[in-house]
């Protein structure tokens, strides 16, 4: 593929779109999608994504980045090139309930997710068997708060040795440490069984229940070391009613759980998402 | 009309349908609408709601009150009949944002709330022209935190001057007293602006903002003395994204809080919900 | 398990639930759920389903529907006693593309579907793997419209063999004799890659695309021998906007396809849904 | 305001980003939000919204706009300056049931839609009261199928007095002739009472509940000369269950139809829409 994308955000002034524009158009460069937003054009921040096609892309790389410093400096960004050629790896960790670990085997069996699942770590061996029926390496390592430095020190080293590019938590129900959590900063995605903020923490369907809610959400947000507080990329709800216990809840919530955590996964892979402070921008 | 409603909740236990569908049959009422439902058929509450019509109800009213006066004992029921030609009046309190008001008056107008609507009642002056058109009473008591018992002292005589049956809180944006609520219980229903229990209190849609939340919702409740914490009737959300700041959340929120808020008016004029606990079963 | 469903339909009158909550009720039934619908309750039809416990159920079946034989001619019912205990079986019907199937397949393994899964028939290979490591019987029949009647044949051995109680069109991309149809009548649900009645017949996404419709949709339905036209249970929509085309809208709609289907048959095996003419009561 | 928006499309091919942002850029005017699509980077149409501030724009449009021709022609563009300062003027056709005209009427008076309603056109009076109480003017021209080409002569002696932009059809029951269509391409909105393209034509409720549908929708197109057949601008849906007869549906459906038609009428006012062919890209 001759496809990138560049993620731009920088203080917002004229001519940002112009020069980024014209350069792409001088490196022979075909813009295919692009999206832009400012928090406000007078002092905010601008944030742009470009889809583009290049010729001899892979060749022209390194020319490419070097050529955008100047433009990278005068205006102040931080700038990304992804190239759609380098595939993505992904570890995704879970524990007991495979439904969210099931959804994106399954996108990413019928194609939909472009990534690598480069390996699954789980503190359960429920999940054993399917996982490693689809050629995924499956590590089991059993966690508990007494040990959770030594866990993770293994997990990372996995995820070391295998280059991963960022973490999916697809339900994976242990708190992680403020090192681990600044080691992979912005690269580890969660689901959130509960509209948040509402029910931050444990057993939100249970107190959903007790509230007497009319609907029930998930919320998928990259993994900050305040629980359930980094920036949301996704949220989705379902409607319950009276007859719903928490057990009721929880299988239609597991549904949205599902499809919020796959969108999500999704526009990390496509590159869709800036974070900024603490939200997200999702072109 | 010869159309009432039975609305009834008990221990659940064998012989409930049976015992009050045979004394409606042999008292020649047609069950147009039946609902039921139990938190657990062992030792759990049971609710039912019957809708049914009776040849010359009206006459017949008194008798049939009487005459199930041992069915509710045995069974230890809390049941009340509610006749459909005893148009129900109710009262509207608002502040400054009309948006609520108008959609009641409007479905009002357009014949879909049977209700008397009795008087309207607001510390701001703002709608006055147009409720008053309608030929409804507006009365304007303004209000401060530091006048509320004199303020609710008013609102009190008037409601009981015009025999209100419950008060519709239409974004009034004044805090009521423990007196004033239990003076109402379970008769106010208000509309907070936000999904319940997200941003509970005030600024809502800031704080939505501030959050970064991808939906942002509204919640009719019935109003108890802790803030935002009453009997959940209805609520609904929006997709929002990040361009929305938050005077974009609101107005997308307005038309939310409008039809969730109509809604659970709606309901609560059809005799379809059921106050248990801290919940509501909606029928 | 004790538990039974009974489903009812008859002309409606006054004294019908009295008669049949008397009826349980003098078996010891203890009514757990009840819904119930009348198109008029002057000469209209009346509908119910109501979910009931009684003590030692399976010695007293033959028993309890003996007994109810005078009532049900009284009213004129149609009336089936539905058992808990009594397992459906039913066969999944699937061409090349897996969505549905495997949804289902899923829902199944989790517990989700309390039904025997008796075999996958389909005219591709494409499933086999997965479903045998289920432990579930694969057939593949090769299917044309030239030898309908061969194939429709050796289908109806197998599910009489297996003594299926309903089929469930996964995605199956054959059209159905009269003679299929007739044999399963109300026993066949489909699933319609379109909101019908928008896009009946081929390549619903193409011309959806061709439309430039904003929302896409999936319908859950029993089969008729008219195309398309059969009693909707269900249906749901995704929205989709000017940059989706017509594969875009396909991955879209493949996600409301597998939910709209597995909350039909969820229905289907709950006893939830009654036929009535072309239309479907879901209590 | 010194706020304006450039609508172009044209032929897709490599600079036409760079061409457009460096002509703004080289004019001052900063970049506030821009939107592209192109059907197909290889040969398709190329499309894009781009909303810009320049300072003392309106001294400059003259230059601006005869400046940007070379561009034009270089790409072949079909390109539109639009200035938000030019207030667009507006025209409400609507015939008895005013619950669209209503909603306009009420997201003008609140500031949501940046549009003079110069004057609204009934073949009925029963809005008249309301509509001049706004201090709008009310025609009342009685119209059926035999006198439609006098009945459209004195429309378009109206429309060209108040020289309207754009007409909004707010449930105008009557069908316009070829004529008047082409005197306003793409610039009358229709709303139509049905998920199109099911249930083309009268009486879209009765239809739907004769078929047993379990959504009801509401779409928003631009009119042309087959009958709900115009480019799709926003579309909608409600669910519904077998207790809704036609009538219910119906008022379901207006609440749908209401918020539809507001959003379709606010992004014409906003110009985010592009026709092409019969679909719509609405930025």
């Amino acid at each position: 593929e001759n496809r990138a994308r560049l993620l731009i955000n920088c203080p917002d002034q004229p001519g940002i779109v112009a020069a980024v524009s014209q350069f792409l158009s001088e490196h022979n460069a075909n813009i295919i999608e692009s999206n832009q937003y400012s928090t406000n054009p007078k002092g905010g921040e601008f944030f742009i994504r470009i889809e583009f096609e290049m010729p001899d892309l892979k060749e022209k790389k390194t020319d490419l980045e070097a050529g955008f410093e100047s433009i990278k400096e005068q205006f102040e960004m931080e700038a990304t090139f992804k190239y759609v050629d380098q595939i993505k790896k992904m570890a995704i960790f879970v524990s007991k309930e495979p439904h969210c670990l099931l959804e994106l085997l399954w996108e990413w069996q019928s194609g939909d997710l472009m990534a690598d699942i480069s390996l699954v770590i789980s503190n359960h061996e429920t999940s054993r068997e399917f996982v490693e029926s689809l050629g995924i390496p499956y590590y089991y390592i059993p966690a508990n708060k007494d040990i959770r430095k030594e866990v993770e020190q293994k997990q990372i080293e996995l995820i070391k040795q295998y280059d991963v590019d960022f973490i999916v938590l697809a339900r994976y129900m242990q708190i992680l440490t403020p090192n681990f959590v600044e080691t992979f900063k912005n690269r580890i995605i969660n689901i959130h069984h509960s509209f948040l903020p509402a029910f931050i923490g444990a057993k939100p369907y249970e107190r959903a229940y007790n509230r007497g809610v009319k609907l029930i959400g998930a919320t998928s947000h990259y993994v900050t070391n305040d629980l359930d507080e980094g920036p949301i990329i996704e949220q989705d709800i379902s409607r319950v009613d009276h007859r719903d216990n928490a057990e009721a809840m929880k299988k239609i919530g597991q549904s949205v759980e599902r499809s919020v955590l796959a969108r999500a996964v999704k526009w990390q892979l496509e590159d869709r998402i800036i974070v900024y402070g603490n939200k997200t921008i999702v072109f």
